[in-house]
């Protein structure tokens, strides 16, 4: 038992008192533990793009830490919170090819604890709501057990971090997934990505650790390019004989040119991306009936406690490269700055280093 | 050798002289083959819709005949005519996934076999098109080898003659294709199959060889259910959990709705049909992104030369029914009675009996 189990514990946390103003460091409570509940120390986060009308919250949803509480983990392990769970009871769970939980599956919208609708975080007695079930802009959180998964604690925390995250369109774990879990290109083929950002770099990660023998990058952004190309997407990309192509732009015409752009007969397109609310897929019934493929996934299907473990030992076994990843570096006292870097567009991956 | 080959064969043939009218039964000439073709005698036959602007022309691809030429068939050979061939040579033909070959991919413009870009039919020497590299309503007709299926010779043609088709809505292959090689449903999974007709059923059939615990049927005929819903198609097919779901109707209302009932985290919609030149499949994005797969059928993935005979030995075994979707009989001089069968939805499968 930790010395602390059972109390309420005083830290700081960066608090979103209001939409569109910055985030303030606060000395906020954290509650003791109801059931299957841990509570993390945070040690790393990160950031991630999306914000809903929810008020006073902690954001916050890539982290590491140690955990307390609950049977299968013990005070002192290493752990990720995730932003979706897996009960390991449902269908879903259940289910070799599901990650989607019924009772822990993402929502944004849901901003206290499952067991008994209240928040665990609070300042003078005024309740703070969490967020995806994380809230790691604070250096102890609270969260379902279900939404942890236990790491090898030889793995580097600042940066294995990155790896709890997946929502929005720059992930490192959603492109993984999407070509290892969903495409599955065969050993020898020619993978297309569409939209270069964290999550399509990380998807070609995936078709470089699948054999694939021709890696090819789109993008609207031409400073990403050497050399830029005067026909259009499909008819560039069809002369280049696809077998698979993941989507990573969350751009609902990207998502469509990489379906039409894919090998008939056997290719497969996997689209990835947080769509807007009134996007429509749309294309020609020809482009399916002649036997192209069109999935979706959602965090690279990966299960989070039953798949992140081996996802970070691929990192450690030097087969999986997520240095490249992180661009910046900041202290917890200038989250606010590496805001400013991400809606920049000039980080892909900003450490917020706690300071404990 | 047969007593014919190298000869010109007279007989007689059902000839579509101008669009829109009856078909004329005629004496034509057979031509001798060239390099890689068969001639074919022509026992039984049965109809699909299908008919495109290049007269006069021989329609026909559903029949049983026995061969004559090629090394890989010996006069008396009991075949199968096939619509789309199978070169056994091209990239598709390689890939364990495809069907969608290069040199004989179906075309029902060319009317013209592919050695010479010439016809094997006349009459009083005016050349007469073939149709769909078959043109099996006639006694005798020249295909290329790739599109002819080499059968058990115990197999009644009269019956199995219906494998050889697949185009339009009205098909056994592509409806079990469709559930057996693309929808793999597993043991005890529940299927839905959009559309009731000769490919719905197939791909019913196809469900209950693979083990489905539940076959649920959707078609806007009333007459076809003893009993009706009130509720959309989706609510209706939601409550009945989904692992899989075959589109058999060729109507894009049909697919989308069929897509988007089937189950989230593992549900997979498999479109069969010929669309209408207009149409187009729209659906939001988190339909696929909530792991949907959306896949489509072209001949239910079937490789005619090398997995049709094997689906006349399931015919053979007692593990495919046939005769169910045989409903009419007519000989070749009442062909016309055929055509206007199936234009007035009064039969499923009508054969053609040659009298040869």
């Amino acid at each position: 038992m930790s010395a602390t189990a059972g109390q309420v514990i005083r830290c700081k946390a960066a608090v979103a008192w209001e939409a569109g103003k910055q985030l303030v460091i606060e000395e906020v409570e954290v509650e003791p533990l109801q059931k299957m509940e841990v509570r993390l120390k945070i040690l790393f986060t990160s950031l991630c793009p999306g914000q809903t009308p929810l008020f006073p919250r902690i954001y916050g949803h890539e982290a590491g830490g140690v955990g307390e509480g609950v049977t299968d983990l013990q005070p002192g392990d290493h752990v990720l919170p995730v932003f979706t769970g897996e009960c390991k009871e449902c269908r879903h769970c259940k289910s070799s090819e599901s990650n989607m939980y019924d009772l822990l599956r993402i929502n944004t919208d849901r901003g206290v604890m499952i067991s008994d609708g209240k928040t665990r975080f609070s300042k003078n007695g005024q309740p703070i709501y969490h967020f995806l079930g994380t809230s790691t802009f604070s250096e102890y959180t609270v969260t379902h057990v279900g939404c942890v998964a236990k790491i090898n604690p030889a793995a580097p925390l600042d940066k294995v971090c990155v790896l709890s995250c997946g929502i929005s369109t720059v992930f490192v774990l959603e492109g993984l997934g999407a070509t290892l879990n969903v495409a599955k290109p065969t050993k020898g083929s020619t993978v297309a990505i569409f939209g270069l950002g964290a999550v399509g770099l990380a998807a070609a990660e995936g078709a470089r650790i699948s054999g694939a023998s021709r890696i090819i990058g789109v993008d609207l952004n031409a400073n990403r390019f050497n050399e830029d190309y005067d026909k259009p997407v499909q008819r560039v990309n069809t002369i280049m004989l696809y077998s698979s192509s993941t989507e990573c732009a969350g751009n609902v015409n990207a998502m469509i040119s990489a379906f039409e752009c894919v090998h008939d007969g056997w290719g497969v397109a996997v689209l990835v991306g947080v769509p807007n609310k009134d996007d429509a897929f749309k294309t020609h019934p020809i482009n399916l009936l002649n036997e192209r493929t069109l999935k979706g996934t959602f965090f690279g299907n990966y299960k989070p406690r039953n798949d992140i473990p081996s996802v970070v030992e691929k990192y450690m076994n030097k087969e999986l490269e997520l240095d490249k990843f992180i661009t910046h570096q900041v202290s917890f006292s200038e989250i606010n700055k590496a805001f400013d870097l991400m809606l920049g567009g000039q980080s892909l991956r900003c450490i917020i280093h706690m300071g404990n």
